[in-house]
């Protein structure tokens, strides 16, 4: 590994994966961490609880479709959700960078209460630290949150996709990272594009509460679906096949990917789950998800089979090829 | 207020304060928040825990006595402690910039593990973010914490200082923050002169056990001594009087204050703990802290007595001076 730190140890990709397994894994380890799901599932008095933390540093910190402050709280309320959880409490740790607008500050609160709001957890406790110029970026901003498994029976995890398993996306994929990318680089398209940023849990909720059995549920951020589906087929050691054409996708992020070179299937997400579960619960979940705004374009994009950690995708032309593992990011600070 | 943010705003000071009062108090309102305590109490079941969130930007991120890694886990560990809780586990979020040696993350996880450990504290999720040069400097740290309160019928509060109440501090004062500008300006002091960073949650869970009832606590990090003080006595109404004559200071730490132009009751400490409790707990509590390596030159600095909020210092003259809180850090970024 290069001796200095890189703007690839930050992607989804497998030079992230390295930083964490070689160094942050090997000095933190306990049971508590070692799947390295999105949260750690941690046992509060009798009650099995999940504790998660992620960091924002998205540019524009302003974009179609959100801002810094929403996704920091969906992000985190998303992280939560994956691990079968009910998200509660939040904290939030703001790094400002000296010059900062204090309207833009205010804005983005507005935007995080409004989204708590929506996602019905609470802002606990607060932290902010000022930086001076050019040792920031406007606002990073820093969630960790407070969850309740919500049925303790259920084995959420990357290691429990078994053949057989139906995969299910919750909605059209690449909407965040084509809109950042409209956003940051000032593209005009002829369509509109918005970030997907949204909060999943009162979704997903439906789905717990309806007794569909999920074995494996992970939002699809930086890394994309491929990313997503890589880490789950190896953790669990099968093979997963996806459809090309089974892919919800909207037509301008087919065509800005094209235009861009890049691939749809790495683009990250800040609104959709990827939900891993029995054949026989398949229709059911779909048609929950469906009923949901957030998730009426949800499918059935593939399945698992016997094998050993290889992502495949059947093009529309009845091709087949390997779906690898982003190396790093396509796009830096998606989130 | 301006309507930009100033490096000011990120202080301990009247204008950081005049920021979350004004801003991040008002968006994020509710009754986990209202008094703006280290941490938020929360209700999991039955038992009551605690929340709390720390960023951390200090620089050099290497420095006299410690470094950002180990003081991010003393900053959290400290501020669970002084809302009366025993850390249990913390979570962490990493912005590195872009450039960073690998090595020296490495030397910054190994602390963190070993203060961790120290601590008796679990690190149960974490995050990896990376910028790019000059959006950044070298490497920040979220950490988050989760506790659980050691005593339910203790009730631990800015709001509870009362009259007769005896001012405890657990150690010498401001060598943190005179540690950080020495190294920082590249200062040669005949002696020497280290950062007081420590995890004091073992010290003070003895206290708590041996039944000594506190009633407020705080460390004094961003504002030091005086920052506290002037906020408890607001909270609680009541006018607290200290005396400069017994306040442990290290000789170092007084000359550099004066050749700087520092009030040493201004500086930050990263080990040490303001407690406010019952006169008849005071002989029993300077013991046990004193048996312990971190707490051996606790003192009895003062009082609180009747009054509105005003924290005065009776100087070795025999003067009465009024303390005010700091408009603004002396020193930008000491945590």
């Amino acid at each position: 590994m290069e001796d200095i730190i890189t703007v690839a140890h930050g992607s989804g990709g497998k030079i992230a994966r390295k930083l964490i397994e070689n160094y942050i894994k090997k000095y933190f380890l306990c049971p508590e961490l070692k799947t390295l799901e999105d949260g750690a599932i941690i046992k509060i008095n009798s009650k099995k609880a999940v504790l998660t933390t992620d960091s924002f540093v998205i540019t524009p910190y302003f974009f179609s479709g959100g801002d810094i402050g929403k996704l920091s709280i969906c992000g985190t309320v998303n992280d939560l959700t994956a691990m079968g959880a009910e998200p509660l409490y939040l904290t939030c740790g703001f790094i400002l960078e000296e010059g900062l607008k204090i309207a833009n500050f205010i804005k983005i609160l507005k935007s995080m209460k409004k989204t708590a709001k929506q996602a019905g957890v609470k802002i606990v406790a607060g932290d902010t630290k000022v930086v001076p110029k050019s040792k920031g970026d406007g606002i990073y901003i820093n969630t960790t949150g407070y969850g309740e498994l919500i049925d303790e029976n259920l084995k959420i995890s990357v290691l429990n996709a078994k053949p057989g398993n139906v995969v299910i996306i919750t909605g059209n994929i690449g909407d965040h990272e084509i809109a950042i990318l409209k956003d940051r680089e000032g593209l005009k398209f002829s369509a509109d594009i918005k970030s997907d940023c949204a909060p999943l849990n009162n979704m997903i909720k439906k789905l717990i509460k309806n007794k569909i059995r999920i074995n494996v549920m992970r939002d699809p951020t930086r890394g994309g679906v491929a990313g997503v589906l890589n880490e789950i087929a190896k953790s669990s050691n099968v093979d997963i096949e996806i459809y090309e054409e089974k892919l919800p996708i909207n037509k301008v992020v087919i065509a800005a990917s094209s235009m861009m070179g890049f691939e749809p299937l790495f683009l990250a997400n800040e609104g959709k789950m990827i939900i891993i579960l029995e054949d026989k619960d398949a229709e059911k979940a779909l048609k929950i998800l469906r009923k949901s705004n957030l998730g009426k374009n949800s499918a059935i994009i593939g399945y698992c089979k016997k094998g050993n950690g290889i992502v495949k995708i059947k093009t529309k032309t009845g091709g087949m090829r390997i779906l690898l593992q982003p190396e790093r990011e396509q796009l830096p600070r998606i989130c």
